[in-house]
């Protein structure tokens, strides 16, 4: 994943303007509504907005989620019938927002990341969020749906989530995406195991572009996720009158969700940084031993060599003198030889075995 | 220990649902209940959760722990006996989780880790206990009991914790737990103390393992103590009027403990940090007295050995040629070589006492 | 871009001085003036001071914008007539202040910086907003003019901007510098992942020096944008009756851009140091590597030179002793050499497989 | 100084429990009674806890301090005398606490951490004081008594130590034991000093366990020392009025003590990682130096070895064969080949000049 | 400069004691008195404190001055003419105080240090201000002179600081201080700058000792000057009315000034801290370059001259055995084995290319 993934327009551009984006490929939308109360429940699939517009007079809770990347046209649809701020429209089309939550006047817009693995590499998608008092709209720009396990519920009329309002709706869509941090960073986990069982037993240089890459992943990983904390927590301390109390203790469960997802990070980050330091120091220790194994056979054949070197001098070969080279006439010159570079050789290895080499 | 080790549903499930744990092995449960007051004194097995029941109306205050891995059937029933909030439900079921205090109407819920050793190494088992206005329950998913002591002076009539309320109960379980640490750490202290000098006599690639170990264990150790001390003081500035004004001094200690525990996990972590560096300069400067020696003698003798090859050359041999090799007839030629190399190596040796290798 | 940027008076100036400046070339500056309501547009080119006066008492807003660097008797004239605080006016004179935000009766006074690419390097230009009832004065000593986008939507008439308040025009003002941190970002971030892949593949000396540029550009660069949101925060904040209700939203997301533009530094920042960890890691490793095969040569085949050495010796030559190495004069003595020798190399290869050193 | 130094009953017993302490051996208590006003002075040893009791009742300021170590039948005595609460019995019999200031009605405990030298080594000694509204009293569990200075100004009527009230006997107890931190503080400042001239002269293995010792006894020290500050601060927002307006300034003062060493403790700690990466970085500056050597040493001469080598070889001598080192037989070979090897040698020179190597 | 400046008593002594100064050489003190009111200017010499008195009783601003180190003496006669209060006067005549402001009746006591370049090094002096309803005291216990700039503005009625009040010339003589860091902060960026080119081109072991010596400066100078950010908030916030409404925007700046001071000192340490990396890093890069070149050459030559080694034995000398070296007998093998060594140093050639080592 790019470090920068922010989408934004040139500087100065009015703010609300909605320009074409230019990613490579286009993903078709969808764009499914659901109309629900305790007793009452239709699903319906859109293809025109203005469809939506019966449904938001009736008493019952609206759910319209847009799966896919609409047109600018169709946010502007969107926008115009459900009075959406230009700068969240913006916000909804330019994805890489930081997540956040706002409240504009009797609506509360939330932007929130969903982190999921494409390709064993961690990406991270934008889901934004607008709750009204009867309503909430949804828009997620990807191929992937991740609320099927809500619309099953909704359908079977399990759990609390029909009986209650706009609230708990909310309080469910952004429980399942922080929720998906868990499996992601359980993954991330396994993966750091592994890692250091590879850096203790043989680490390579490609276990330190591995380890590089994990803490890579982890960095843009916290950058996504980190304000999901604040922004439960600015949700909990809203002045909207959006959130009832029943639905706060909820949303403080949710909220120990993320500050545990931090904790996880936390340590996930201060254990790689651990692995570093184990990578560094074992090479630097191996290091060390290849080099008092070469040094002891050095050390000790250096001197040796150079004294056989001496003994292969040609000073005797031409001349009489007796200067030139006695040694290689004495009777016992060659075993005595032998003597004298043991001798060496030994002295060598006592010196070295005090200093600790072997 | 794993580094992730919170047990989860697959998000989107609803609130409060209790899948089977894919633990690999279920932990039989026994649930104890103890009645008390000042006067009176009652301890009794239970084998059915409706015997509780009866329990609950009477002035005394009770005490029912549940030692072991109920079924999800058992937790239902108490939630449905005591009104446990689905939530909490979860959290006592799915062990793992961040330790915290929520309260519920009327009754505090408090998830808290207690640190023990298993085979030379830290684990954490979580323990969920749920306070009303007459009685406590706690769940401890693990085979040990850590609540005898506590047992024993409620039988004994020793101390005060008869004649006070359910928040001295509460205060004694929290503070058993929470002192389980002190033990741990001191432990973990002489650990640490015991590789130091391993570390400063004679350090092995092994004793960077332990050292790693010992910062894994640490940075695990932290991110399950360290909520603790927010825990108290939420306990300490908790609105609810279950804690009494004389029991506030006892969670005060009881907060210092948590604030003592955590300054003692960072100066060992500052001493493990400090413990690597002296590792890895240690190496480095082994590393530089291997070199050092290594050079000495290379430097030495390699040009002399070059020198002695020279004389070992044979174009004196087969030529008459005057230019060939004349060295070799000189009458002095052998010991004057002697000294030539002794002077090479005198100079070295002098060069290398000024740079101050050895 | 140096370290130290501030221009500062001699400690001890009465405040309010304007000195000359010793920069090394002054820049040309030019006035314009732009006055305007929703239904009137007037824009001129202005060369005296003294032509802006007939302007202020008219209802229409405005915008009084001086590119280059006036002379300090340009800028008294201007705070005679705008009655500008004499310290004020030394922070426009002076520049490479720090952004902040000051509150004079009735005027909000803006230092904001704004990051350009000169020569691919990053560098700061200060940017000083006058913010008073209905007139808005901005000064940027430099070339390049960087609110031409503002002053066409203000032509066009496009979006809002004419039918709002000053401070809707100053909001846009702060927009337009703040988002320009965007695409310096953008940019910088391709250079570290050019880099990153650099130090993947092929590291080398140079590589490191534009590391350690980079981390210096984002170190200043960091000093210069850091203070951003606090101005923004302290701006959302202000009592001064000058900000209305519907621009506070516009103000909020400018305030959430300087937020992501301090996350992606920190992610940046923090990147940088993995990328330095992972080139120091990747050189040990790769000096270990080579450590080893030369420790694999030279020691296989140092005590092979010194027995091919031994029998190279003359003691031979000149003595019929038997003791003057007899194995010279053995049938099978060279054979057997080469077996003995065979044999050494392979015991060492051995070990050193058993070492795992290749 | 052991890391771990807090004593700890077993987690579970009932708090207030006195257990014997298994110090190696202990310090003989002694009592001393001060009592005093503005015109009267009386000092007395006592040997019974009930002596006390008399002075109680008088209007002049009592001061009782125990020196050495108390058994629990003596605490026993002061608390039911004084009526200390069990937990603050407990932790100034169980030493190793963490400083602190706990009200209990009409009373303040205060535990506070004394930094000495013992044979070179910093540790620490914790002194409880209880301050009621006539009395103070001191236990300090040592031999070395801190307090006679204030003894000597009491005889002496000194200062305005005895016309204040209790809070400024407080003040002047807690003073002398703040203050004690400047003198261990200079003195550690000093050896970081000596250390650091001895890294840039000439470090040795012994220097870096030497700063090792220096970190571990800061980090002790931190911990010690550091809440101190939190101690005052207390102190001073205490809403007890016990605390006179005048006595403030004094406390205050005090404050600033505690902050300023905390500076310098933050200044040694950044003093001795600076000093760690210098050693570090030197000896990895000389590993470089001695490797250069080594370098150009070898790589010149191993190829002149091999040439000379080359011709030690006895091709010539047994085969007549032109092909047999014709270069022997040469009238100008052996000039010819040291005019060779020496444009070989010079080649080298030249490519590690050029190289920078030296 | 020293870690450890502060000047102390011995703990336990009363508060207020002047002690003799064991400075090395006293400085001899002058005192200057300036009266002064818009329209009227005095400026005298003083020899005795009580010729300050008869200044007291009139209406005009008294600003007395003491350049060098006063006597006890002279310090009490001052404490009893203007009460001060004997913290105070101890923390004047004990210079190496933390910078803070101190509020007693009326009065308002600042100690602030100067920072200053001595001998190429900076080192810290302690300025001591009395601030009172119409007269200012200030204290700087050096030979230097820095508040001449201020009595000059005095003398010829510039600016607006004869017309003002006390506070304002409070507020001129700490600018004047506070400013007094751009230079020495300006000077210290151009050393870091200088060290960061020498660095990137030839760094020696003594660029490594002006980079520690750089960062032990800058902690130094880090802890002189970071509490001034605290007390010019603590003099914005105060509460006492010495301080007037319009003065305040003139603190305000002073307090930019110090975030400013601040910012480029974090930014300093970041920076000598990638300096140290970076000379890390190269040092590292430097010593696999040096390794690499010997390696390569060591490992073609060394087995090569094992080669000619091997042809330089003495075998077929004196036997006739047919095993004994026949090569050196047959017609090619002098250009055989040529050919063969040739072969093994290709192959070399071709293994460290493909390692990618030259």
């Amino acid at each position: 994943m790019a470090i920068f993934t922010k989408q934004y327009h040139p500087p100065g551009t009015a703010p609300g303007t909605l320009s074409d984006l230019e990613t490579t490929e286009s993903i078709e939308y969808r764009i499914s509504l659901i109309n629900f109360s305790d007793t009452y429940f239709e699903e319906i699939k859109v293809d025109k907005v203005e469809k939506c517009r019966a449904f938001l007079k009736q008493p019952e809770i609206t759910w319209i989620h847009i799966q896919g990347q609409p047109t600018p046209q169709i946010l502007h649809e969107f926008a115009t019938l459900f009075e959406i701020h230009p700068l969240a429209l913006e916000d909804i089309h330019n994805t890489g927002q930081r997540p956040k939550i706002e409240s504009y006047d009797n609506q509360l817009f939330t932007i929130i990341n969903l982190p999921i693995f494409v390709d064993d590499s961690i990406i991270s998608e934008q889901i934004s969020i607008f709750a009204g008092s009867d309503y909430v709209i949804s828009f997620h720009m990807s191929e992937k749906d991740s609320f099927e396990p809500i619309r099953k519920r909704l359908r079977k009329h399990s759990g609390k989530i029909r009986s209650r309002n706009v609230d708990y709706l909310l309080y469910s869509l952004l429980d399942i995406i922080i929720d998906e941090g868990f499996p992601v960073l359980e993954t991330f986990g396994e993966k750091i195991d592994t890692l250091e069982e590879e850096l203790l037993e043989k680490p390579t240089n490609n276990t330190l572009k591995k380890l590089h890459n994990l803490k890579r992943e982890l960095l843009i990983l916290r950058r996504m996720l980190w304000p999901h904390r604040d922004l439960l927590n600015k949700l909990l301390r809203d002045e909207s009158n959006l959130i009832n109390d029943d639905t706060t203790i909820y949303l403080r469960d949710c909220y120990d969700h993320t500050v545990q997802i931090m904790d996880l990070m936390e340590t996930y980050r201060d254990m790689t940084a651990s692995m570093l330091d184990l990578y560094l120091s074992s090479i630097s220790y191996k290091l060390n031993d290849v080099m008092r194994v070469l040094t002891v056979i050095s050390t000790i054949f250096i001197p040796l060599t150079f004294i056989v070197g001496v003994y292969g001098m040609n000073f005797s070969v031409n001349t009489k003198s007796s200067w030139a080279m006695p040694e290689l006439h004495w009777e016992y010159g060659y075993p005595i030889l032998w003597i004298f570079m043991s001798g060496i050789a030994l002295g060598m290895l006592i010196f070295f075995k005090r200093k600790g080499w072997f």
